[in-house]
């Protein structure tokens, strides 16, 4: 029968979060229980929780970035044993059959990816995130996390880490690639470092210098101020790639601009809001608008992996379960560098 | 000293094209003259006679879907001779130096690339296009027309060809692929052509069910109607590529929710306005939405080669120098299937 877990819970869409309870299903033939030790804090989380992407099933426990050991296994599970260390990011769960989880894209599942928390499970249960000190996923949506990666910041690369990683990859990043990064906040910074060890020519866009000291330090070879127009001008056609991590409107044209032939402006970053583009913009260079969402499970190992070998982990501040909430004021107001990370040891 | 050439003109933005002559200049070292035999009627000439582009230098003889016949070759030519089937498209000229030119995308020229109408060229004359009799073009910019493509119909293969077969081509459509082909005018209907000819399945998308035969008879294998919102949802996650010829404004947001992951949705046509962009749109799916301008210099001639090669050609309706005003207005209405090609032996 299923247990009832500790976890910080939002019971609705205003109050602060608070000590309560899950539940969390017994493990299944394919299942792996995961003693959770800490549990990474997106902006997702937030507005999730605050009914911005539509109303939620409460209460509900969020988070996404979640890293721990394993506590059980199931019958059938292969890849995995006791005391292995551990993540789970964004998704829970896909169909498994359709073209793009047989390619490796399970995010863009055709059914649609079963999602951490607040999604409704193949059972029909409303799964619940990582703000809690156990988890049972199926073990094909369980990753391998490294032992070489400092413990505590490992958790972030779930869903920071891939997002950054994925589009990268994709879009080819490396020696000899220009690649510029908008936005230097819990994405941004896992951008630069990813870039930089991938070998690319780094470029830091944000809207002031006051990150500019920060920015060198995590890898960037260059760094410009977006508030100053002649940013503008001294960068046209300059970068093969430009990943966009702010989720906030932005002038697209104006960073079009930027972009060498044959460059890329790749949101990974959800404004709600139609952004205006000029086609005279795309038309001039052969340049993209994209977009690209996490990346597949296989991928997200491939990241992590790439991170062991690399040594790069994400900057993070760790916070307790008493003090998530002014952490959340804190991610609202961009006054962290770069991730908090919740010590799960503090929750009841 | 320069030949005055009997030509079709443009005194200013709001009269009817009229006879006179333009000055071409003596045949140098690299140039070639052609005797122009079918000077295409694009839309481009249209809007830059209006001024819709920005101001313009009159006289203006505009064109440029240029195919004739080699009449003299300057002393250092060494690809043409006298009597050759040449065309020509919308450049006469590039630096040959910048990266976009070396990697033979000299329609990306960094410095600019000499339209081949209403341009400063380098020796600070004003280019004249090809609603004319004569030309004189540097061999750089002159291509080989097959004779196995029909003389009258080769015109518009180097604009409307070449602007569609790039981005074809560059967005790997072939066996396997799924297009369509949004708009079937001009450009359209050799997109269809090419597509199927690169051995896609191809779709039209055009407002009515108007133009559907001929789309099946260009080669398309299915056709629908955007003004039946039931296509936007029969479609949904379907193309690999979408080729948007229409210069009006159209949603783009409804359109890239029919590509498949990973797929692109790319505007040949450009709409004077910004369109509005959802992000979402683009992260669900890695979709893209892109530019594509022409194409380079050598690509055109891979185009006439490979048109020649599976014998296709524009669908075209041959007009006078004494109609052409009227043919503009057709022109203006959509009312051409598919361009329209002027006899030059009407040019006084």
């Amino acid at each position: 029968m299923p247990s009832a877990i500790p976890a910080i819970i939002a019971t609705n869409a205003t109050d602060p979060l608070a000590p309560g309870t899950i539940e969390r299903r017994d493990v299944r033939a394919n299942d792996v229980r995961i003693a959770i030790r800490w549990a990474g804090i997106c902006h997702s989380d937030i507005h999730t929780v605050n009914g911005d992407w539509g109303p939620q099933r409460y209460p509900l426990a969020v988070g996404h970035e979640i890293v721990g050991t394993v506590a059980e296994i199931g019958a059938d599970v292969t890849e995995f044993v006791v005391g292995d260390r551990v993540g789970v990011g964004c998704m829970v769960g896909s169909c498994r059959e359709c073209a793009n989880c047989v390619s490796g894209d399970e995010q863009h599942c055709e059914k649609g990816m079963i999602g951490t928390y607040g999604a409704i499970d193949f059972d029909g249960s409303v799964t619940q995130g990582g703000y809690s000190t156990e988890v049972v996923v199926a073990e094909d949506f369980v990753l391998h996390v490294p032992e070489t990666i400092p413990y505590e910041a490992a958790a972030p690369l779930l869903c920071a880490g891939i997002t950054t990683y994925s589009p990268l990859r994709h879009w080819n990043a490396g020696p000899g690639t220009k690649v510029a990064v908008i936005g230097l906040g819990g994405l941004g910074h896992m951008a630069v470092k990813i870039a930089h060890a991938m070998g690319a020519e780094v470029t830091v866009l944000s809207r002031s210098l006051a990150k500019k000291d920060d920015a060198l330090k995590l890898g960037a070879d260059h760094y410009f101020p977006t508030e100053d127009p002649e940013t503008f001008t001294a960068l046209r056609n300059t970068f093969d790639l430009m990943i966009n991590t702010v989720s906030a409107p932005i002038d697209i044209d104006a960073h079009l601009d930027l972009l060498a032939m044959g460059g890329a402006l790749v949101n990974v970053g959800l404004p709600p809001e139609a952004l205006p583009v000029s086609v005279n913009r795309l038309i001039r260079g052969r340049r993209s608008f994209a977009g690209s969402n996490i990346g597949g499970i296989a991928e997200t190992q491939e990241m992590l992996d790439f991170c062991a070998e690399h040594g790069i982990a994400p900057e993070v501040e760790v916070t307790s379960a008493q003090d998530v909430n002014e952490a959340w004021e804190r991610v609202l107001a961009a006054d962290v560098r770069y991730r908090f990370v919740i010590d799960t040891t503090t929750i009841a």
